[in-house]
């Protein structure tokens, strides 16, 4: 016999007016049970919502009644009844159960609220994830960022871009010796990737034109901030003949496209979140790393100290002023384009006329950053200068230079945070909420 | 000036009766140039395919005619010129040009063959991964491999999975302490993570109901062999309420659905690759361990040592079975159900009638094994002892068995090496062919 027969409709699938007076099953966790003495009421959990199973004692077979009050929070059952329509109940029916069979018993205590009653500690649920997962919210938050991946690819596809993959253990750093973590490779020692960097751009030479990968990268960051993982989901995109204005409209059309797929195809889970969504207009405004420095020195006199031409821009200068673009466009996104060219990683190309600054950009939430980008610097010899100019050793990056040599396109891509995309959207707390089972400083388990 | 001027389409984009007499603008790689005298070729090559510039001595500027032969081969190059439909040229068309413009010098001579004519060995291949990317054959490979992701994907979707993406950084191993990478992580040890196989069960117990998660596993085998990888992508499903006739159902449908989707979206890549794809017959033969291992032992001659009950079907054995099946069915794609328990890992769910065999199936393609699953073992307690029964530590996964006490349905799952689906639905000779940047015992670069 299939475990099919455990269930034929979820709990949201129901049409209360098309199903009223139909038997179904229903499978999925006990949420509650109240028992009002004369009726009780079993309401069963299931990925898409609730369902109200309800027992009036006087029309309900003894046996019955007595298995359904026996149930305790957070077993498994699978209860099959008649439909009926209830506009008060959880999606609008009830059910009148005609069997309610346990299929996996929960113990007592839980180790954790899952009513969204009780608040716990961010630290208390993700040591309990599994639990903590099934409150409402934790399940609306990982059906949006399935649906984030899907309009991801689905607008890459639509722009003919391949999907790659590139490897994760690898002989050398991306961007110099920092920030890795060590494997024992065999007997040899190598790195976890920081990023596709460096594969995606051989790939350009190799002529696949506009390839993403969407994955895993590794960074050995000390941080511990709310919105920095050690491991991270990275969106990686790079196209050839291409230049960084050409990468900065792809990459706003994408953000655009995936808050309106959101929007269109995760209203209940927005619901859940009280999340109310609002798509980006396009084109995102665009501010000079020059006009930036001039407007926080000039107009945010909260910035105590003046900036000066190759400053970082930091992460309080960074917040003031995504206020200011805030409060004057009304647009939460923005560009800080043509980065001083040694804030820069040595890949990215310098300006023609002002080699000092660079044909780069970071894509801005108000709160934070959530992409960087550039066009590359395809040129081998301009690309050697560069990585010698950051103090790396440029034989140690041989087999990323030799493409160089052979027949490389001009190219520009952008990387995106998958987690900070989904934490701004939905105005996510901590950046550790966008991800099932963070890895941080401190964590490394579940 | 955006770069996207250097290209108004690709190669084998342009419809030659459509655009006969208009100017378009193509970039790419000089793929070979033929000087015959009177006439010269300049074939250019793009990720879609090839064009042919046509520069008659007589016609042509004599400026434009010395930069098209001053080209060197695998040099980027852009031409704008007239279209003109020609049945005998690549895509049936050819290009008078009006304009043949340098964007990236080649260097010379190649440290590979570009043209197909000249054979390299897979390690010098592999060694200019960049390069040998650039032959038709290579490119078809991985946009045939990019299809086949995005049939999977969309066939979840479709079904009601979720996407989810679980660490690859981990404390513990998923079946035991071998074939495990060691990672600094920190002040602590951990692990390249072997299979998402715990986490998504764990995911199970959330009520995320149905997941896949595509994504890199790492597995530290000492395997020589052209079938094996130490970094591998790996198709993981996981589904609630579903036995593991359901997932088998599951499988054989989305093998069949990839099929068809490639031989209906990539009939050039197939052409050139010299692939007769079939799309396998549904559903799949079934045939159970013990029936094998009959078989085996009395309608194959070739083995000659007798095969008994617990004994794991080898390298050889796998290879004439599938012979056998072939020629008996025609097809290359069937299921072995039912293995003995022990011979699979400890989350199997045991047969309830025979707790000596297992719920569990390999997916098998004629020459070797394309995916393993199974019914899930749901009860804590049968779990523990299946783990003590395996030598292994119940505490060393108190962090996976904590689920299975509050609440875990029943479940299966399984897992589909990507790379070895291409392998067998190509044909091709070695796994690394279906991997761009392959990593092994010896290979760890580029």
């Amino acid at each position: 016999m299939s475990l099919k027969s455990l269930r034929t409709h979820y709990a949201a699938e129901v049409n209360p007016a098309a199903e009223d007076g139909k038997s179904i099953t229903l499978a999925g966790w006990v949420h509650e049970i109240r028992d009002l003495g004369g009726i009780c009421f079993v309401v069963l959990r299931d990925r898409t919502g609730r369902a109200q199973i309800t027992l009036v004692k006087k029309k309900t077979e003894p046996e019955l009644l007595e298995i359904a009050k026996r149930q305790v929070r957070e077993s498994v059952i699978t209860v099959t009844g008649i439909v009926k329509a209830e506009p008060k109940a959880p999606n609008g029916y009830e059910i009148i159960p005609t069997s309610i069979a346990l299929v996996n018993e929960s113990t007592s205590p839980l180790p954790m609220d899952t009513t969204g009653k009780v608040d716990a500690e961010l630290d208390t649920r993700l040591d309990n994830r599994f639990i903590d997962l099934r409150r409402a919210e934790g399940t609306a938050v990982f059906l949006i960022r399935s649906q984030v991946l899907k309009s991801i690819r689905e607008f890459f596809y639509e722009n003919k871009f391949m999907e790659t993959a590139t490897p994760k253990i690898v002989a050398a750093a991306t961007e110099g010796g920092t920030d890795l973590f060590p494997i024992q490779y065999f007997d040899r020692e190598a790195f976890l990737n920081q990023s596709p960097q460096l594969f995606k751009q051989m790939l350009m030479s190799s002529g696949f034109d506009r390839v993403f990968e969407i994955g895993p990268i590794f960074r050995a960051e000390e941080h511990d901030t709310r919105k920095h993982l050690n491991e991270a989901t990275s969106i990686d995109v790079e196209m050839s003949f291409a230049d960084h204005e050409d990468v900065m409209e792809l990459l706003e059309k994408l953000i655009a496209r995936v808050y309106e797929d959101v929007l269109k195809n995760c209203e209940k889970s927005l619901e859940i979140l009280g999340v109310d969504l609002k798509v980006p207009k396009l084109p995102f405004y665009k501010y000079a790393y020059e006009e930036v420095l001039s407007i926080i020195n000039n107009e945010i006199p909260e910035i105590e100290t003046k900036m000066k031409f190759g400053d970082d821009i930091g992460t309080q200068a960074e917040h003031l002023f995504g206020e200011y673009v805030f409060q004057k466009t009304g647009e939460s996104h923005y560009f800080i384009t043509a980065w001083p060219t040694k804030t820069k990683p040595f890949y990215a190309m310098p300006n023609a006329v002002r080699p000092e600054i660079s044909n780069s950009f970071d894509m801005m939430h108000r709160t934070m950053e959530l992409s960087s980008g550039a066009q590359r610097a395809h040129l081998y010899d301009i690309l050697c200068s560069q990585i010698q100019a950051k103090g790396l050793n440029v034989d140690s990056f041989e087999f990323y230079l030799k493409p160089f040599l052979f027949g490389m396109p001009p190219h520009s891509g952008f990387g995106v945070g998958c987690e900070r995309l989904v934490m701004t959207m939905l105005g996510l707390d901590n950046v550790r909420e966008a991800v099932l089972f963070p890895r941080d400083r401190k964590r490394l388990s579940p």
